[in-house]
């Protein structure tokens, strides 16, 4: 295999890339959020307010951070995971070509799409999700009863995933990003995915769950299960959440 | 150059790595820190408090957070610098062969060595420094009247770069990382590289800075500004802080 990661470093220089980018040749921009079947079941997001806070000081929550592997039984409410969602991905200004977000991205590309596996979360069924960030809804996929445990199975065994009130999946839409930076946006999609996990992390602690971010998986089991063939879509990252024990 | 991101992903699968990494060879861990001449110049980093905190509510910061890429004249102090060095690469806990930061990164490799470009720090005369995370100081490396501009030439006349009162420049080891994980690592450490500047984003927030996180450099002269060979230490990411404009 050799040594792909120093070949990547060298190949995404920018005297590497190629003269003109698809935006500068004029070719048409990937949609800011994948399309969806309207028939399927949609989930209204609710509003939240800070009476699910159980920390609001920046600083407490930055220095209690930690990753945690093992949760309490208790379900997270579905504006907890409305307002962890908000904090991950919420569009907080949009125009026709570009999002801002509560979390940065390179050109505001935002080149993610957010499935979630849903474990225990109140007044939702168990199962595969999508959240769509312009129409800040659920979008349900599939109910299969072992499809938490395949998952789990895919990524080596991590039993947080089927421990865990949810687990965050992010799949990386790399046209989106490359369209405009080339190659080179294959580095960004990876500081994106870091920019969501963080705040992943610190939006939990705020209200009293613990995550634990995954990056070693089965990429063609994980892709495979949710549905994605890998190249135009593929899973980046992905963070488990849940209630922390007592 | 073709697909190499598509390459990257491909290679960094699992499957494709070797069947032992070289932590499991038996191979020795590299250093958790650089070392460093010992006759440079070195700073304490001073403690910090809660004076120094604008805004403390976490909500607000993730609300209010957006890329700032100008800057009053205003100076920050050092114990504002020492503040975002810690929620960037405070050592919270360590043992001999890990640190628990302020940020998660793979399996506690935390593969970083920080460098920051002053230009307009309290008690601080302008220049290259690296912030050792282990000792809580900085060593002082370069104060070239020009590194600033030649810094701004080589990502493109960003004008941050002059006009901000820190950059902050990440620079990846990527066999601190690649010893565990292989070429797979090159993968976390570009996420770990979002999870600091995640942290710089919010942290600035929290004192009345802004930040612009910089991804667009040209690699070679960057590095060959700082000192780095670019394949055992590169710079992987950057981010401008100064005070905001009123």
């Amino acid at each position: 295999m050799g040594k792909i990661g120093k070949k990547f470093i060298k190949e995404t220089k920018y005297e590497n890339l190629e003269e003109k980018s698809d935006q500068e040749k004029g070719e048409k921009m990937p949609e800011l959020q994948l399309d969806y079947d309207k028939n399927l079941e949609m989930i209204e997001l609710p509003e939240f307010n800070d009476d699910i806070i159980k920390e609001s000081s920046f600083t407490k929550i930055v220095n209690q951070r930690k990753s945690v592997r093992e949760y309490s039984d208790e379900k997270i409410s579905l504006r907890e995971l409305s307002y962890l969602l908000w904090n991950t991905q919420g569009i907080k200004d949009e125009g026709k070509k570009w999002s801002f977000r509560t979390v940065p991205s390179a050109g505001a590309r935002h080149s993610f799409e957010t499935y979630l596996l849903i474990n225990n979360v109140k007044k939702l069924k168990n199962g595969l999700y999508r959240y769509l960030p312009f129409d800040n809804k659920l979008v349900f996929l599939n109910g299969d009863k072992n499809f938490a445990q395949d998952m789990e199975k895919a990524c080596f065994g991590q039993k947080m995933i089927t421990q865990s009130a949810v687990t965050f999946i992010w799949a990386a839409h790399p046209y989106r990003m490359t369209w405009r930076y080339q190659q080179r946006g294959y580095r960004y999609l990876f500081m994106d995915a870091g920019h969501v996990c963080q705040n992943l992390y610190l939006s939990a602690e705020s209200i009293g769950c613990g995550t634990c971010a995954i990056g070693a998986y089965d990429d063609d089991k994980v892709n495979g299960l949710i549905g994605l063939d890998g190249e135009k879509l593929f899973v980046i990252y992905m963070g488990t959440v849940g209630k922390k024990k007592e």
